[in-house]
């Protein structure tokens, strides 16, 4: 296998994809698929299907197509899923609602350990099974779980005192959905940002370039 | 200015970032900016900005540097966010009060006009100032005020059927929260996907691979 610092990035963003594919076609009970029907399903060539998957070692086999449950497994091993991640929620708004109740960190195979609200109607309320916590107690609670990952939906203008102190803490990487960037961290955490607002001005420009192209 | 479908994805996808960096200036009061600073700013080259900013015309002036407004306005109408688009939401669940509670929509020049939802326990309720309609009148509502957007912050098994009715019913563009993928549709709206899971699956590739290099 190699390694996966020589991947560009555009394979590396199509990975999850794939593995999205692939976990639902064991869901059905699928064991086996031709790159062809993989790639009728995704919408993608079966050539390019091939080329993306070879980064990570021949995983199908002329005649037999893919293998689902080995290359799905290989996949999550690559893309880290099987690394029992830990992770918790600093922001029990609407946003952090919707990764707790829509399950976002066991569908990705990370422990999710607590969720943190700095507000006083929310904290100590239930939230999908967990008591929300006061957000002060974030870096304590980091420190002593070790807790790898930290979703941060707070307010632009907390989003980066929050994640200094959560750097510090140990945390290793954050998921940022304040409509902010945060500067780089000293202890070296990452951060990889969902900005909202820029996915939707990129659907506009979809818009507008079609109709100029229509 | 060269014709936007002559631009690269990678520079389109990093146009909603200059857009909001340069829209950050404006409200601090800035009217130009060197490529130098605004580089420092984005942690990009400054020869990347110049390079970027160069598809659409030169917007730089030798010694003088980035005129914000001019340019900001520029990408505005690049991006089709001066296009004074309309939209609804089809899901009055965490994510869907999320994109209204946030003002995702005008804060990108969108106009959100309604939200609807199915359960009977939403409907008719109160949403950061809309009445939550019942979905099934969202396709007559969509003809009625030729609706161009529809959010669905739906379950993955209604994404489809929802998006077949309002690509129908005239919607030219589907921002897809649901954890699926929506075919192409008959008239030939856009689908643009928000794989929350994907994200989060990049994030923990990025924490596993740094880990190997480190």
């Amino acid at each position: 296998m190699k390694e996966p610092r020589d991947i560009s990035l555009a394979v590396i963003n199509r990975l999850p994809r794939y593995y999205r594919f692939l976990s639902d076609l064991l869901r059905h009970g699928r064991e086996r698929i031709s790159s062809k029907e993989l790639s009728e399903r995704m919408g993608i060539t079966a050539s390019q299907i091939r080329q993306d998957l070879n980064n990570f070692g021949g995983f199908g086999q002329q005649g037999y197509g893919y293998n689902i449950p080995m290359l799905r497994d290989e996949l999550a091993d690559i893309l880290g899923l099987t690394a029992s991640y830990k992770a918790i929620i600093i922001g029990a708004g609407n946003l952090g609602s919707a990764l707790v109740n829509y399950n976002i960190f066991s569908r990705t195979g990370i422990e999710l350990l607590a969720v943190f609200d700095i507000s006083p109607d929310i904290i100590g309320s239930d939230l999908g099974g967990f008591v929300v916590r006061h957000a002060e107690s974030a870096e304590a609670f980091c420190r002593e779980h070790r807790v790898d990952i930290a979703a941060l939906t707070v307010p632009r203008s907390e989003a980066t005192s929050v994640a200094e102190k959560l750097d510090e803490a140990g945390v290793h990487g954050f998921w940022n959905f304040s409509n902010g960037e945060i500067p780089p961290l000293k202890n070296g955490a990452l951060v990889h940002n969902v900005h909202l607002i820029d996915s939707l001005m990129t659907l506009c420009y979809k818009l507008v370039s079609e109709k100029k192209d229509g």
